[in-house]
């Protein structure tokens, strides 16, 4: 048994974040896959299971529903050695994570959702998808640049910063259509984090 | 004497949100005001004082450099009363701060900038301005729906997801060009948020 209930959308980066820090800290958990237009998903929005009707979305038992991704990261890591307790250091990891909300996601997951989401193609024109992929590599150079020397965003031990970024980063080449060849610090980086005990993939359930 | 050095822009709703916490904690700090274009801007960025040329930028007596103005108010508001200490409870206030810079500051604030920045009107085509506006009004009335009911955003006491709401809110209408008149309870919010003591207005220093 488990106290804890995520609907998730399996092919997405934000709910991905929460699947990885689950798997990571070994933690069960009651799985409800909603794709895109599935019946799932029509019928979360319709029972109310889903604030503002965002995915991810985690139902803890006593009937509180939490959502946006790096929130509920926050919420599960609690008393964990993924959020460090020195209010500096939290205040920089909070920083990496609003940074991937406000410049990284809008850029880098909606250029990948562009790319391979059939129902999306119509909004993907040469003009904006080349827009996205200049500015991506702007954002992903900053984060090559964050990681250089370093194993982990905060340095020695990885924090929520790291599953936060990772989430839409490590398929940034795969999905999102970037040359990641020029990134050696992200490469590196994405290799650690591949190797972290209880690792799951992201179209891999725990 | 203060320990606490503040790079902001002072007609940015996000450096206004530091400023507002600092002066609602009655916390002494030095300000370098940086506006859009200033000397003091670009001798901010020659001498590395904004990570990632971002502002607000917190220079704390140790050296470290704190960015992401959210991420600035959780360093600020440790052990006060603006942060909940239940851990459900900070995982709601984060998640609005994360929808803050994730779907409103995008939408809000970027509207507001259109508006009034003159190096930014030839962004603002009929078209952008049409759709800002109709996005920035979902998101008011979602905003508006959440303080059906309630004096603040978690309930009965104020915490930080008011103060990174109320910083491009309380000026949607008179910068961002919408029409507040709709949204009840989002203006006896701001009434509230402005009775507070010590309060500052955005373009007055502490």
């Amino acid at each position: 048994m488990t106290d804890l209930s995520l609907y998730s959308m399996p092919s997405s980066g934000n709910s991905y974040k929460v699947r990885l820090l689950l798997a990571l800290l070994d933690r069960p958990y009651r799985h409800i896959a909603c794709e895109t237009r599935s019946d799932a998903l029509e019928r979360a929005l319709t029972e109310g299971r889903l604030p503002m009707g965002k995915l991810p979305a985690l139902h803890l038992a006593d009937g509180t529903i939490l959502s946006e991704s790096n929130a509920i990261l926050w919420y599960l890591a609690q008393d964990s050695a993924w959020i460090p307790a020195d209010p500096t250091a939290q205040a920089q990891m909070l920083a990496w994570m609003f940074f991937e909300q406000n410049r990284h996601e809008p850029v880098i997951a909606v250029r990948a959702s562009l790319r391979c989401y059939p129902h999306r193609a119509a909004d993907a024109t040469p003009a904006r998808m080349a827009a996205l992929l200049e500015e991506g590599n702007v954002i992903l150079s900053l984060l090559d640049q964050a990681l250089q020397g370093r194993d982990w965003l905060l340095g020695d031990a990885p924090s929520l910063a790291d599953i936060s970024l990772y989430a839409y980063t490590h398929s940034a080449g795969s999905r999102g259509g970037f040359d990641m060849a020029p990134f050696g610090a992200i490469n590196a980086w994405c290799a650690r984090m591949r190797a972290l005990p209880g690792h799951v993939e992201l179209l891999q359930d725990a």
